[in-house]
């Protein structure tokens, strides 16, 4: 063979794709994550993992991730997200439901009454919940997410919700999935209110969403089946529920769990427990102006125990105003 | 670029996997199934679905096939191959439960009394289910599993329980994947008792299987976390079940179905409701000689109403005796 046709051979194979994989092929992973501890470990912990040659190497089958959601993925204040869903289809199905002017929390929703809302607490909530997610098919209500968020905006940042998810964690996802990890969504959220977007937004198909969800039943509607949801809490996906449902879900330990609050402390837990190397990372909300800052003290989010057990063992805990050069993926201005 | 050069890019490009994606080259796939009606339908199908210029193409991710378990892809006689199990447990655990002695259906097991056992009915086999599958955390029993499939061996066939996995299923799996479909087992049988063994067997990981569960309850034992295995159904996964679970663990609905039994219609029914081509295939235990010939009056894998809605429908029946060239891989005679 002559040297020119070696220089042929080399050309093709590069560009062939035979041995280079060009999935892996990232000059900068995390380029939003500026240089410091939070990225290292990150970095370190992948690079571990993947090459053969370390006693710490993990089959890429086993390479599971799990992420919480609200606060961890995309942000969660000043409330939850599906709650200001709910909120919007109870003053949108109104109508139908003139008896909800009159009992609460309906009324407070419909009035603006932010203070009757949290009085009617938890169970109001679950009330509203459970009035604004069932009582329609799986297509209709998954259809119904995708109208809301076409036109739905944040209060304070003026976007579509889905571009309230965090930029530095949208590279985390798919430098681990570049990297074999099979990511999988675990969070308290409703799973029938994320699957409707996370393919889209996250590349997370919806066979690796877990949340909590209602009960759904079996219908024939004229000889054609439907899934119909009922007003019943079929699984609560927070604290030890994410355990369980992982186990459940997925059937294998995550080698790598992210999260931002005491809802997530026993994910962390149950990923720490496996044996070799694991990584277990807490999103700290730290920056008061681009995004928000809260901790223990907060009704939503709270990060109290869970902080504490991260320092005992060392867990990474992210900074989200030291460690993220950008908070929110770019927009375009219209 | 003289001639030399070509040939050299031609042969280059063959071996480099750049142009050929050698998952997919499979000289002759589906070898174990005669030529026919069943074979055709399939091949058929998928030859639509993965072609762009199809009006039938759906896009890779969209492909979910979802397979029955018992008696699709491994046989499910003299009686699920779960209750054997469940048997020989109740025999290994009688030292540590003397009262089982003396009370049902315990008792009917350990004096291999078959009439007492099915008096037992359904109550009974449901509580020998309980007793054996829970009190240990799941990574105990998961091994429990493991252990007994090295030693069980099938009364009839004398084989282990895994070489009685059908291996014309097998290479249906395998084509499926080659075409890039993600294959699930949705089964009625226990969802723990199948993810020790369906990577291995199948190719198919934990989290792609779906089945019925008990509840597990998360616990710290000397700091360490673990999931209890507690005697409580959580999910019975059959008939109307399976399409609940379908949605519940798989979010979309798949484009192609097998099952063999009335536990299956519901499953097959939600698949062929979904817009575009659609694949539903039963298992027609019809080979007496190499296996088993049951259908409408049977007791285990009744097929009687989901065949009347096979035939009425046009979907595939594969006629095991006349369809499959062999029933169980080649086992190595020792």
């Amino acid at each position: 063979m002559t040297i020119k046709n070696y220089t042929l051979l080399l050309v093709v194979l590069l560009f062939s794709g035979c041995c280079v994989n060009t999935s892996r092929v990232d000059s900068e992973p995390l380029s939003s994550w500026n240089e410091g501890p939070s990225k290292q470990r990150i970095l370190s912990f992948v690079a571990a993992v993947t090459d053969k040659s370390n006693p710490d190497y993990v089959p890429p089958a086993e390479r599971i991730a799990t992420f919480d959601n609200d606060g961890t993925l995309w942000s969660e204040r000043p409330v939850y997200f599906q709650l200001l869903f709910a909120i919007d289809r109870v003053k949108a199905l109104a109508p139908q439901h003139p008896e909800w002017y009159s009992s609460q929390p309906f009324k407070a929703v419909l009035e603006n009454d932010r203070e009757a809302l949290i009085a009617s607490g938890e169970r109001g909530l679950l009330e509203l919940i459970m009035a604004t997610h069932s009582g329609n098919t799986t297509e209709e209500f998954s259809q119904i997410v995708k109208d809301w968020l076409v036109t739905a905006r944040h209060p304070k940042f003026n976007r579509p919700y889905t571009k309230l998810v965090y930029q530095p964690m949208l590279e985390l996802l798919s430098f681990l999935r570049a990297n074999s990890f099979k990511t999988f969504i675990v969070s308290g959220g409703g799973i029938d209110f994320m699957r409707p977007w996370t393919e889209q937004v996250y590349n997370i198909p919806p066979e690796q969403v877990i949340g909590s969800s209602i009960k759904t039943k079996w219908e024939l509607r004229d000889g054609q089946p439907v899934l119909v949801r009922i007003p019943e809490i079929n699984f609560f996906n927070d604290k030890a529920g994410k355990p369980v449902a992982i186990h459940q879900y997925i059937g294998r330990r995550p080698i790598a769990s992210f999260g931002n609050s005491d809802g997530d402390l026993q994910m962390l837990q149950w990923t720490a427990a496996g044996e070799g190397k694991r990584l277990m990372v807490l999103i700290h909300h730290t920056d008061e102006r681009r995004e928000y800052a809260y901790d223990r003290d907060s009704h939503i989010g709270k990060l109290d125990k869970a902080l504490d057990v991260a320092q005992q063992n060392n867990w990474s805990l992210v900074d989200m105003k030291q460690d993220w050069k950008v908070i929110y993926p770019a927009v375009k201005t219209q």
